[in-house]
């Protein structure tokens, strides 16, 4: 049990360095013995818990979502879709395991090797949250769910890429909030609209920790 | 004359055979060797048209705006804004510059030496195409032209990422109809938004070939 502790802590040593290492210099320009000398661990450490780069890649990119699926939102479903996207907003901004994940999905995810997981992966959640507004009577009757829900995947993904470059995610929020301004007309019923918060119903506090998360 | 055709002929040569290298393996992997293998010309000739790797890539960049540049669309402004996504998605199956245009400013632009220019020059066309809408009485009041434009060019980079992973573009053009769709409502007055069509009102031959464009 306590070898065990010791290997979680080492491999979560690892994917920590890692994520820096990896949200600084891309994934191709990334040397493992950068990663092994920011983690503190020896190279047969490393070895042992993730067999290549990309193996440790797949790793961050896991990190960033079992993170993220800590989340426990309250609310309307649709309020819940627009809380979680400010959820993520507020991640990208503090913790640099999610941006490397984001960068890793983007990178390596879309040119590299094209890989459709990690967004069918973000599409989940937003298509359960439009299915249960569609349930509840929050949806216009015309919404295609999929269709907007990866639609959705797709707005935060650009939305996001952009921020970063324009202004290192530091007007992330508002732009979501932006965004959330344009599309709900186009995907609430009337009474929906006049409740929902495009800035979102939750208020984070500065720093890594997502309110409701458990861990 | 007779010696600058020939220099704008090599020009474009090495760009055609970069963009070609660039889409398929990056900017950091992709060898200046296999660029002017490809390409068919010197590694001085090369040289003499771009001093550098990074000056190549901003020849690449820049080669997609101008073709787009020369993008004459009819209609309404907010048509036009719409019509003109369509064309880029066209623009983004059919022509290996473009593609190789938009994974450059992705992937170096926007990670390895971020830079704003190229998405503020997407935002420009957007921007006057909504300022006219807002003229012609199409625009919803409470629209932040700046905002809305920024907003668009970032739906269109997570909307034709997502295309990529998921069906390398095949479906963009239904991915884009979706994303008006649902951002209309938002942006167009009653009047406008009944004779606006989503799915564009210009059809686009299969082949490089922009409707409209002059050259």
């Amino acid at each position: 049990m306590v070898i065990q502790e010791r290997a979680l802590r080492t491999r979560r040593a690892i994917l920590e360095a890692a994520s820096i290492v990896f949200e600084k210099r891309g994934f191709v320009a990334a040397p493992l013995s950068e990663i092994i000398a920011a983690s503190g661990v020896t190279k047969g450490a490393l070895y042992f818990h993730f067999a290549s780069k990309e193996e440790l890649a797949r790793g961050v990119i896991e990190a960033q979502f079992s993170a993220m699926g800590q989340l426990r939102l309250q609310g309307s479903p649709l309020q819940q879709a627009i809380d979680s996207t400010h959820a993520v907003a507020h991640a990208l901004q503090h913790v640099p395991l999610v941006r490397a994940g984001v960068r890793l999905v983007i990178e390596q995810g879309s040119f590299t090797e094209p890989d459709p997981e990690p967004y069918l992966r973000w599409v989940e959640p937003a298509q359960a949250f439009l299915e249960q507004a569609r349930t509840e009577g929050e949806l216009c009757p015309e919404v295609d769910v999929l269709a907007v829900a990866q639609l959705i995947v797709a707005l935060f993904t650009g939305t996001q890429l952009m921020a970063q470059v324009l202004t290192q995610w530091e007007d992330l929020d508002e732009r979501i909030t932006a965004f959330w301004r344009v599309v709900l007309p186009g995907l609430a019923m009337p009474e929906a609209l006049r409740r929902l918060k495009p800035e979102g119903a939750v208020k984070f506090p500065d720093g890594p920790e997502v309110p409701g998360s458990a861990g």
